[in-house]
């Protein structure tokens, strides 16, 4: 492998992306090389692409960590993937010596390397990685649904987190990307999901998907909750707004005892209403990324269509065109889900 | 006991009470009349006190609800205690319909009346109540000790809703009557608790009970948690001090995966730290009085003499001074717990 060029895109500060030739990262012990099929772009990644992130990824990154591949080659001493494999990576590299590590929460270790930021990404034909972060995939699941799984997965944990039960009434409060995979996975685990959101185009697609939603803005959502649910409440409400007005409204439609899962990352401190904690004993639950058996139960989601992959999916873009889709993406009103086909397709 | 003239103190609005004669209410069906010991003057009874709360028990309301008494007699249907018992009441009554109620959480029941605020308290020398909110007390339970059952009550609902299991690092901000009850009963469950305070009286008795101490106004409060913890943080956080800056600390104290317990009451919306949620993992539970298990709980505590009873009772007036115990409560500075001595002594 050591000789093998290939295709890479590089961040480049200032909202731009350089794909340029270059050399295969050789795996050493204990890690393994992943050919890349399909690499999503999230969030995260166009907070890299506007500069909000320069400070920790650098001028000279490859980015991407939503991905799927095949083992192309792996290193002295791994004995847990094999060439050929089909897999995604949980892109997560924990210390194994901090407090949180010791605690058996690796996967907010105090000293996370976080893959595809704080280290080389997807975006390349080849990626090399610590081999424990691979998930081998069944045959046939095809890459570009695949791609997804890193998003599922993070959704499978917030569910997780919150312990669902069959039959109980759920708010998600945002339908973005990470939001709409929440309500279908809550769905899938047998939750009566109701998507709050203010954008027409993203409740469009929560319709199309076959979400009840409603539009804070134009119905009240407290009593259209209230109404639906016997004046109990929400048993379980997903705040994936990132907001002020989502941060109310998430105390708000809670039933006594619910829980609230935090998924959304607020930069600012919102303003809670702390009486309601108290009043009704909710519960918040702060939720980060994933654990191994959400990528697991992620995997066998996406395997079992609980993710209608096709219409979340809105485009795909070749590596070479990643300028554009990046472009693209941030002006469209109407994408959900933006994947960079990588390598060949299979 | 129709015929039966008592003692009565009634709240006229304006930080006044007038102590009358008045008829005891013969126990109905299903109720109990309690001839009062003691009984405690609570946080809310000293806003009831301040004129916060004429809107809700008016200006002829008999309050007090930390109390202990023996049975006197009971109503038609009652077997579950008799004349002479000693009792303390749980002062909650709950409607039996609503939501809450239907889902097994009578204590936050969506109509609850809360005895001694909706209804006449325990100032008085009999106390009729339902039958149901009544614990029976071991014989031998000294009753001005028994009077701290209820605030206990709420300290051990506290601590049972945080999970804290033995070993852990506890940090209780605020120390307030309940702040050092929830202290209490964390050490007695097996916790290493720190108390953090900012009022040099209530420090003395935090230290004066046992407890490390720290003002955060003094000491920086995350970096001493952080060295007694190896870089961890505390496991269990309970906020008890109902400020802006108690709130800041809970989740800057909080190992990865803590668990926050509101406990105080914010009647404005503090700013919360969101990041620290999602980042860390952290969990907020709020929690709201007391269940039966809680008061059962609370009952063996005392019994036990893991709340230091003498410690916490600071003042014991008769019921004819109580005008002068509140208003001497309301300017102490070394004050910790006042009890009204309503009855005999026993
Ligand atoms: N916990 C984790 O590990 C994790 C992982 C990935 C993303 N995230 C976070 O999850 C959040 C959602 O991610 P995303 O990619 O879907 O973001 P996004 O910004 O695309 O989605 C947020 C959605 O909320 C909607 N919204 C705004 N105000 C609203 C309101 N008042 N009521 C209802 N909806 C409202 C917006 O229209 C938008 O569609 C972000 O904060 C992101 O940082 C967290
Ligand atoms: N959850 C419930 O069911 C329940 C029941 C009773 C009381 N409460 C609430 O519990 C809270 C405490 O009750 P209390 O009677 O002990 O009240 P309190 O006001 O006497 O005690 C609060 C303590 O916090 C201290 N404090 C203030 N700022 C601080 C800071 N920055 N750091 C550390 N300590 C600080 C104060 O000096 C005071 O001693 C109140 O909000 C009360 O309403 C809740
Ligand atoms: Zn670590
Ligand atoms: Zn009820």
């Amino acid at each position: 492998m050591t000789t093998e060029t290939i295709c890479a895109a590089y961040y480049r500060g200032n909202k731009s992306f350089a794909v340029q030739q270059a050399r295969a990262t050789d795996p050493g012990p204990g890690e393994a090389a992943v050919r890349v099929a399909y690499c999503g772009i999230c969030g995260t990644d166009m907070h890299v692409y506007h500069g909000n992130m320069d400070a920790r990824v650098g001028l000279n990154r490859v980015i991407g960590h939503e991905m799927s591949g095949v083992v192309e080659a792996v290193g002295e001493g791994v004995d847990t993937v094999e060439p050929g494999q089909k897999v995604v990576v949980r892109p997560l590299d924990h210390c194994g010596e901090c407090p949180a590590c010791k605690r058996g929460h690796q996967h907010i270790c105090q000293n996370l390397k976080f893959l595809g930021l704080d280290t080389d990404g997807a975006m390349q034909e080849i990626w090399t990685v610590p081999a424990h972060t691979l998930h081998i995939l069944p045959d046939d699941l095809r890459m570009d649904h695949a791609a997804l799984i890193e998003p599922v997965a993070v959704a499978c944990h917030d569910v997780r987190l919150s312990g669902l039960q069959p039959g109980e009434d759920v708010v998600v409060i945002g339908g973005g990307p990470i939001g709409i995979l929440v309500a279908m996975v809550a769905r899938d685990a047998g939750g009566n999901v109701v998507i709050s959101e203010v954008n027409p185009n993203r409740l469009a697609i929560a319709e199309k998907l076959g979400f009840d939603t409603i539009n804070p803005i134009e119905t009240d959502l407290v009593s259209t909750i209230n109404a639906r649910t016997g004046d109990k409440g929400a048993d379980v409400v997903f705040e994936v707004s990132g907001t002020q007005p989502g941060v109310d409204a998430m105390t708000a439609v809670a039933a006594t005892r619910a829980r609230i899962v935090m998924v959304a990352i607020h930069a600012q401190k919102p303003q809670i209403d702390l009486f309601q904690f108290f009043w009704r004993e909710l519960q918040l639950i702060g939720a980060r990324v994933y654990e191994p058996e959400d990528y697991e139960k992620a995997i066998a989601v996406v395997a079992s269509g609980g993710v209608d992959a096709d219409v979340v999916i809105t485009d795909v873009s070749p590596l070479a065109d990643i300028q554009a889709a990046f472009e693209a993406l941030d002006r469209s009103p109407t994408a959900m889900k933006s994947l960079i086909e990588v390598g060949p397709r299979s």
